[in-house]
C-alpha cells in the first residue's frame, strides 16, 4: 500500500495522481446505447421485450410477465427470515425519520408595496429508480433511493431491476414494498432507463430517474439528462479516515477494507499525523486481509488506489480533505465535532470511532448515495430536496406595479428589449 | 398566428406538435468544442489569449490585459446615468432581500440513543458567471446569476464575459460592481468555460458554472460538467398567459410580445376560456405589433411558435398548464391564488394582471434563470441552494453503534458484503 508524507515536496502533485481516474465515456458504448434509446422510443413495449430477452437470457412473450404486482412484492418480504425481515424495517424506519427532516415546504412574504413574493415547493409527478441486477441488487440502495421520493410526497415511484429469482430478489423486492415503491418491472439496461425516459404503452414516462447502473445505465442516463432529470452519475465510491491514532488500528482496517471491497477501483485513504499508528494500522492490515472474504478485491484496490498518509496535524488533515472532497469521511477522533467544523467538503461526514461508514450504509438515517469524484466541492447526497421542485410567485400589488413598472422599464430599455419595456410602463399609473 | 381548441379531439397531439422543438446538438460544434477545452486544459494562459484573440477580434498579448480591476467596475457604474444607477440599486436590493430567504441553514438532532444526526450545509468556495457578450450583454442576467451566489456566501465569484466597450460594457460592469463579482476576465466562448472549469496560470478553477451562452458556450458547459458543476443549459425561453378575459387585451398582447421578442424560436402561448375575448387579443397584436422596434422578431417567433387555445374553462387551463411545465406563467384573473394552487409545474408564475413578466425579469426579487423545455417538472429556479451544498453529518453514540451494528450486520451480510458487516459488527458490545 502506497504511504505519502504531506511533508514532502511532491506531495500535492503525488495526491492529485493517486485521485486521478479515467472516467472517460466509451465512444461505441454511447452509440450502442443511443441506438436502444431511439429504438425503445419508436416501439415501445415490442422493444422492450426484445431487449430484454436478448440481454437478461429470458423468454417473455407479453409485457405484462415483466411486471411484479405489490401482492409479490408482499410476499417476498414474508418470505425473509424475520431477523432480515426486522433489520429491514428499523433501516427504513431510520431513513424514513432521518429524510422528514429535509422536506421543504412553500413560503412567501409581502413587501410594504403589498406585492406577495414566494416560492411553491410541490412533489415531482412520478419518478423511476434504477436497481442493478445480480449480485449488485442491493435492497439498502432501494430503501436510499425510494424513501426520500416517498419523503417528498411523489405519488408515483417506478422501480425497474433486471431480477433473476432467489433470495436476492426477495430482499431487493421486500425492501420495495417497504419503502412504498408504486410499481416494478423487470428490466434493466440501457433499454429499463429508455422505457423510463419516454414511457411506452404500458411502462409510464417519469420526470426525473435515479440510481446506480453499468456503464449502459450511466450513457443512457445521461443521453436523457434534459428530457427527464437524473442524478449524479457516480464514479467509484471513496472513503477517507481521519485518525488521531486513538482508535483501535483494527477498526480503521476494516473500515478501509469495507470500502475496498465494492470493487478495484474503489479508493480508501488514511489521514494520520502518528507515524507509529499508521505502521499499527499496516499491521492490522497485513493480519486482517487474509481472513476477508473478498481479499482479493481489496488487495487489489488498496494496493492499485490506496493510501496511508503522514501528516503534520490534524489541520493538515482537514486541508487535505478539503481537497481530495472525499465520498465518504470518518473522522476517527476524540474531538469530531471540532474537526466536522473545519470540513468544507465532504459527501457525508462520519464522526467518531464508533460511526463507522457501514452504520451510515445501511441504517443510521442519512442516504447513502453520495456525491463522488470530487463533486462534493458543489454537490449533495441524495435527499428529498432531490424529489421535489420549486415555482417562483410573483403577485404584484397596483402600487408595487408603479414603483416596479419604472425600474424595470428603465433596465428593459438598457437591455435593447422594448416590449419588456413597455409591458412595465403599461402597468405605471399616468394619472 | 395558430389558434387551437382544447375540445378538439387531436388538440394534445397538436399541443406535443406545437411544444417539440429539435435540440439536437451539433456533431461538428462539439468536436470543435472538445478540441478547444483540451487546448486550454493543456497550454493555460496562452492558449486563452490565442482563442481570444482569434474569435473576439482582440489583440492581447499579455493575459493581465484581459482582467478589469474592481476600481475600473466601480468607475464603470459610476459612469452610469444616475436614472440607471438608481434603477440597478433598486433590482439589486429586491434581489437580493427575496434570495435571503432561500438560504437554508445546518441542522441536526439527536436520537434516543445518543446518536447525532443531521447535515452541515456550506456555500461553493468559488463559483464562475459566464455573461454573454455583444446586445445580449443583460446586467440583468449578472444580477440573478452573482446574486445567489454571493447570498450563498461564495467567497470568490469569476466573470467571465466578452465584454467590447460601450454603454453595453458600462451596464455589464457596474452590475458586476454591484452584485459583488470578486474578479472579471474579459474572455468568452469555449474558451472562457475551459479556463473557468480546470483554471489556468492567471485564471483560478471554480467548483460551478453557471449563465447562459451560445451553442459553443452551452455544449462547453456540458462537456467540463463532472469536473464542475453546472446549472441547466437553457433552452428558448417561453411564456403560457392564462386569462379569464378581464384583463385589458393590449395588456396580454405586450406580455406575449416581451417573450416572443427574444429570438425567433421563443414561444408565446395564451389560453382563454373566451373565444371573444381571444378575438379581442388578437386585434390587439395586429395593432400593436407595428409599433413594435423588434417586430420582425416577434412576429416569426408568434407565427411558428406562438398559439392562441381556447379552453373549456379554467381548471382546464391549469391542466394543459402543467402538461406544458412553462418557464413563466401569467395567471392574469381575479382570482390567481385560486389557481396558483392548482399548478404544479411551472418555473415562475406571475399572479394577477399587474404582474407582468417584464417585472419578475427584472426587479420584483425572484430570479430570471428559469427552467425551460418542460423541466419545471423536475427543476427550479436559480436560486441560493443552487451555491450551497451539503454533507451528511453523522456521530453514532456507543449506545447506537451497539444497536445499529447489529442491524447493518445482517444487511451487509444479505448484499455479500462481508468487511461492511465485520466494520459493524466490532463497534457491538460482546459482554
Amino acid at each position: 500500500m502506497r504511504k505519502l508524507n504531506s511533508s514532502d515536496s511532491n506531495f500535492y502533485s503525488s495526491l492529485d495522481e493517486l485521485l486521478s481516474f479515467d472516467a472517460t465515456l466509451s465512444p461505441e458504448i454511447e452509440s450502442r446505447v443511443a441506438a436502444i434509446l431511439a429504438d425503445i422510443k419508436s416501439r415501445g413495449d415490442a422493444a422492450v421485450i426484445e431487449y430484454t430477452n436478448r440481454f437478461d437470457r429470458r423468454e417473455v412473450k407479453e409485457i405484462g410477465e415483466l411486471e411484479v404486482s405489490q401482492e409479490e412484492l408482499k410476499a417476498a418480504f414474508d418470505r425473509l427470515p424475520s431477523h432480515e425481515q426486522q433489520a429491514l424495517q428499523t433501516a427504513c424506519e431510520r431513513v424514513r425519520k432521518y429524510h422528514q427532516h429535509q422536506k421543504q415546504a412553500s413560503w412567501q412574504y409581502t413587501d410594504e408595496d403589498g406585492t406577495l413574493l414566494g416560492q411553491q415547493i410541490t412533489p415531482l409527478d412520478r419518478v423511476g429508480i434504477y436497481v442493478p441486477g445480480g449480485t449488485a441488487a442491493y435492497p439498502s440502495s432501494v430503501l436510499m433511493n425510494a424513501i426520500p421520493a416517498h419523503v417528498a410526497g411523489v405519488p408515483e415511484i417506478i422501480m425497474v431491476s433486471p431480477l433473476r429469482g432467489g433470495a436476492e430478489q426477495d430482499r431487493v423486492m421486500g425492501a420495495a414494498w417497504l419503502a412504498g415503491v408504486t410499481r416494478i418491472f423487470t428490466i434493466g439496461g440501457a433499454q429499463a432507463v429508455a422505457a423510463l425516459a419516454f414511457g411506452t404503452e404500458t411502462i409510464p414516462a417519469v420526470d426525473k430517474i435515479t440510481g446506480p447502473g453499468n456503464a449502459y445505465v450511466a450513457a443512457a442516463k445521461r443521453q436523457v439528462f434534459g428530457q427527464v432529470g437524473i442524478d449524479m452519475v457516480a464514479g467509484p465510491s471513496e472513503i477517507l479516515v481521519i485518525c488521531d491514532g486513538k482508535t483501535n488500528p483494527d477498526w480503521v482496517a476494516i473500515d478501509l477494507f469495507s470500502q475496498a471491497e465494492h470493487d478495484e477501483v474503489a479508493q480508501a485513504i488514511l489521514l494520520c499525523p502518528d507515524e507509529a499508528y499508521i505502521t499499527a494500522v499496516e499491521q492490522s492490515i497485513e493480519k486482517l486481509l487474509p481472513e476477508m472474504p473478498r481479499a482479493e478485491i481489496i488487495r487489489t484496490s488498496l494496493k492499485n488506489r490506496g493510501a496511508l498518509i503522514k501528516v503534520a496535524d490534524l489541520d493538515d488533515a482537514c486541508a487535505i480533505a478539503n481537497r481530495i472532497a472525499p465520498e465518504h469521511l470518518e473522522l476517527s477522533v476524540e474531538e469530531p465535532t471540532l474537526l466536522a467544523a473545519k470540513i468544507r467538503h465532504a459527501g457525508a461526514i462520519f464522526m467518531g470511532a464508533f460511526t463507522s461508514e457501514s452504520l451510515g450504509d445501511y441504517c443510521a438515517g442519512p442516504n447513502h448515495v453520495l456525491p463522488t469524484a470530487r463533486s462534493a466541492r458543489f454537490s449533495s447526497p441524495l435527499g428529498v430536496y432531490d424529489f421535489q421542485k420549486r415555482s417562483s410567485l410573483i403577485c404584484v400589488s397596483p402600487d408595487g406595479a408603479h414603483a416596479l413598472g419604472q425600474v424595470a422599464d428603465i433596465l428593459a430599455t438598457g437591455e435593447g428589449l422594448p416590449a419588456h419595456a413597455l409591458a412595465a410602463r403599461l402597468r405605471v399609473r399616468t394619472e
